[in-house]
């Protein structure tokens, strides 16, 4: 039996990060496809992440990227947060969209390039400063295409070596995320491929290096939860890049492809702690609304993890304890299928009037004519974009 | 006991297709690094083409891709290639770069956009026409990213429309290539995602219609060699779309993640009767080089091709039917890693200078002074991309 | 807006056949773990499936394995079936399990072994006369383990034989259902490894040919609603070997491993017209319960299968082409989803009570006593497994 | 410019070991298929494995499986293989073969199950220090089917429980080699499922816990020389278990599926330092010979290592990192292909003879009429197999 009083309180409390980038236009190597009403400015953004946060009430902060969002003064830039409802979250940087790194940034066998790369980072704790974010997001398109392109062991020290300056660099209350990713933009070898070498760099570093888990960087077949769980035992799990995938790094709504799968990582990180704000673990999305219009497809996937999160706060642990521990294997599938089976949308809505939203976000959206007024408005101006 | 002559009469023959599209510029997502030297015009990528010719011998053909290769006179086009030793091979379609084709091509929703796609289509037989190819190459990107986006069935029923009234156009000599890919740019389900559903389609339109095999676009654990006998005893294999991969659609050079595979590839193909000119089976380049040199990097994958063939055509056919009629495994196995694990390098360097080349294409490119010459004579105007 | 009633009536006509197979005994390579209970008999198999449709109401016909279930006498084995309220369903052949069929069965390079499996075939045909089954379930394992090993066209020669000559044997109300499978035990080329390959021999024999899904038998990242509705299009689809699976062909219950893919594989039979009686396609279990107990699992994955089909049947189909035909990405899968996310226990439950049934099927099966009364009464002899 | 006698002395110092149960009989769920001749005894499983040591020269140990090499008297079966001229290697355990296993051996709920276990792998120590094993290689079937069947994180901390009580009990010259495996027999969750997680338990434990990389347990795209690249800088690379796959764990004949692979993973320890005995990477075969003849398939794999170690040897180390560092794709990939395309097999044949060997192990071996001896000598009694 699980207390619905409690399973509201913890969803009220649970904070989403949308990522800047989503609002602007993204798109594959084949086409971007360009959407009416995309931000223009850094700004812009923020005015659009925080209708998401308006709307659905759990999404008070937003990531910005470094340098599609660099600003003159991120003092100012957090104080429009601010006045907009929501704060800047963690610092995404980016050493992958300039001519020089086309052979790697921080593992690039020049060192002058290497040098620039970290030069990066570090302007990014120093935006953090400014900013008051405690997160510094770090991932890497470093890797090869080509077997014997370059040394495997001998960028793995360039990768050490980068790390360890940037670690040196933070500051009391901040820390760094370590995304890994099997594949793409390179495709032979990437120098962080897995969660492994992740851990395995951050172990080295102490407790401000965590892993950063996002959901569509695994080989296919990759038990998920199975990380999840394991870095929350090791105290290493530093937060998640939410969106989802059929097949590669698809970057789609979170919970689109596979709620089920949603459904399992949400339960590892309640079951191992991870949902206490003690430990820290980051909730951020971080995916492409190719096709599909960006405010929109954020508060959808707002509720995709809010969805998933209130099943697994369901959860009868009483009930899966005891079946486990009997080794009643259907007995245990069904105490845990049952709470993924629950309908919690009518629970969710309640929430929402409960903490003075509307119940069904997305109507309300639309209702407000918020898309119509920027999309008049922004009809000028060069729209942002992956990379702007 | 294979003959070396007839090996070697055969690897003459060869004729693999390069891509003009691979002369510029190309990247992922991420970021479209630039070159230099890089063509500016479709009469620049020709060149380009040529030169791969020139050092190789078995690169007679350049597939143009329409519109980023389009031109006001194509007979001039056609004049120009024919100038520079090569010809104007397959045409491909683009029906994948205008915000208009967002949901899709011939399949969209929307039927002045499927209008649209189809008069591209036609219009690129006329170019046919025009440029004395023989084939078409259809690839369609089009597909879905969420599940329940458009309806599966309508959209199949939307292309088996668009298929037949392309087919209906095509001239006596001419014939279209049709190309399947299992994902991206969709991300859920895509309209033609394997060779079945190429294959269905192409059975119900007639001996014009055929399937080509693009090396990248299979599920992972796919046996692309088992598709090719399948293909070539169906008389549905149109061709190859050559590249390598390690993960998804790489689109690296060809041979360089897999060339066992290819190897088995090429024996099929062989041992199918696919390598008589009869059975018109096009040998094509389609890759990507995001970061090694264009001209150079085409060369290499040409090179890569005939290796495999070499290999290919020095199975001893009847020890292997002897040991496979026996059914002793490991003799099969071992008659035909013998051809796989034999270098023949020594062949392809004699052949080439039978053949009036230098034994070492690569080295003589290097030497000729082509690319300096091009980087100097190409460093003003837009370098040509993916897209232009 | 969906009916409810009309909903009702769909899933009260719904008819899952389970196989005799599962309720012996089952493993891996590794190790069959034995379980209490576990019938010794056909006879003892049809008597626990028998179980599984007296709790459910839904799963009248149980499928048989010749030799697994070979008797004396197939009508007896018909009135037995008849007596406990079940009837026979598909026959399925073994070819697989005679150290004859080594290098293949009716694949195989020695002719002496062809005849062999072929004459099994044609026996199991002479069988369906006596049980009345309509389907015959043709799974090939044969295959190669080693490049080389065997030559792929001529195996698919010999392969078109085999079919051809049992279709030839084929009744008028007789059809065979042909599977495909990726791999395993073949570890290098399966003869028949994909829809395609079954099809296009299917297309080639007739109307009484056609293709059956099994849902575990495809490579990673395998769109499998896709498979199902192409070959509905195509009147092609025989029917289903249910299960599930997170990495290969694990043979786990069906729905749970991804139970949001089973639902969208409902949807498109149910899209497709292939939930009416008329189209005949058939819709079967194949699955093996390793470590859980077996009547108790099959009752599972009937449940699940009913409630994938109950959302299947939910979904608002006018609201539904309304968005797509508008190009509504996100309302068309919120209206997708709106249905799957629907609790449909409580309307399964109602309908057990209307159709006479407990509505709880598991908790009446474990008030039944029958799995304490077998495991008595069977404690002696031996008990069934996979290939006994 | 590579030194040939360099080369040559370092593949003289090979060491391959090959594993007993590859003697006996071998299959999958579908079916074991029984050979001729096949060793009925632990004794006769190391007079077959002296054979390959016989013909190849490099491979001096066999590998034993604690229960199904058994024995009365460790002492007496060392001395029986010092006999035939070989050793024995690692001890390798068993903990899945037992009923009592079902849902878990180290890991599993119980906690009688969980001592029975732990006793198992003690006493394979005490057999190490009768028989002067080094190694002690621990896998684990142990994982769950369902989601929610037990508890991940609780599994992971009986895990660690184990692994200390044994890592306890090593001798000063002892170690254990902690291997990982994707899936199978575990279909939703195994407790060891990548290098992270052994390697994160290696590391808190000691020098004496070493990861193995068995090649054949990756999830599909994992580039595995970086594991053998990065566990190597970490001083974690206890060894191989060496074997091949097109798709799953399919235990071919290592080299048979992807030789450059094999060529890559080979380059990467010569590059790390594997290959110097005093880093204590141990070479291990294991792999099943389902379909061909077992001492021919051993003798066929240690050769196939052979080949790939020599063309790894031959790397031209100088130019390789002169390109790299210059950052020049084409040139560095080709320096490192030249290297694979170059046939080794004359250089191996020429070692062979300077080792007082048969330039042709597979032509020696099945002159020397041993296969003809066994069948006759063996023909009655019971044939071993996975599991005896």
């Amino acid at each position: 039996m699980t207390d619905t009083r409690a399973v509201k309180d913890a969803l009220r409390r649970q904070q989403i990060e949308t990522p800047s980038w989503a609002y602007g236009n993204s798109g594959t190597r084949f086409k971007v496809f360009a959407q009416r009403g995309v931000p223009r400015t850094p700004q812009e953004k923020i005015d659009d992440a925080a209708q998401v946060h308006r709307f659905t009430g759990v999404a008070p902060s937003v990531a910005v990227h470094i340098p599609w969002d660099r600003v003159d003064d991120y003092a100012a830039l957090a104080a429009h947060a601010k006045e907009r409802g929501v704060r800047i979250g963690a610092v995404n940087t980016n050493v992958f969209q300039d001519d020089d790194y086309m052979l790697g940034s921080v593992t690039n066998p020049d060192p002058a390039v290497r040098r620039k790369a970290l030069d990066h980072l570090l302007e990014a704790v120093d935006i953090m400063d400014q900013t008051g974010s405690r997160d510094l997001k770090l991932w890497f398109s470093d890797g090869t295409n080509y077997p014997g392109q370059d040394d495997i062991r001998a960028r793995q020290d360039r990768m050490a070596e980068a790390l360890a300056a940037v670690y040196e660099r933070l500051g009391d209350d901040q820390r760094f995320l370590l995304e890994y990713k099997l594949f793409e933009p390179a495709f032979y070898m990437t120098d962080l491929p897995d969660w492994g070498a992740s851990y395995a760099h951050c172990v080295k570093l102490g407790p401000k290096a965590q892993v950063v888990v996002d959901t569509g960087h695994h080989a296919p077949g990759t038990n998920i939860e199975f990380i999840v769980a394991f870095l929350l035992r090791e105290g290493k799990l530093g937060g998640f890049d939410f969106n989802s995938r059929f097949y590669a790094d698809d970057d789609l709504m979170v919970g689109a492809a596979d709620p089920f799968q949603l459904f399992r990582i949400m339960y590892e990180v309640v079951r191992g702690g991870g949902y206490d704000a003690a430990t820290g673990v980051a909730f951020m999305l971080d995916q492409c609304h190719n096709i599909e219009p960006k405010i929109q497809g954020q508060i959808r996937s707002v509720m995709n993890v809010q969805e998933a999160t209130a099943k697994a706060l369901l959860v009868d642990a009483g009930a899966l304890r005891a079946a486990q521990e009997a080794g009643d294997v259907l007995e245990a599938n069904a105490v845990f299928m049952d709470a993924y089976n629950t309908d919690v949308r009518p629970l969710l809505a309640e929430l929402r009037e409960e903490m003075g939203l509307h119940p069904d976000p997305v109507a309300a959206y639309k209702a407000s004519g918020y898309y119509e007024r920027v999309v008049a408005e922004r009809k000028d101006g060069h729209a942002a974009g992956w990379g702007a």
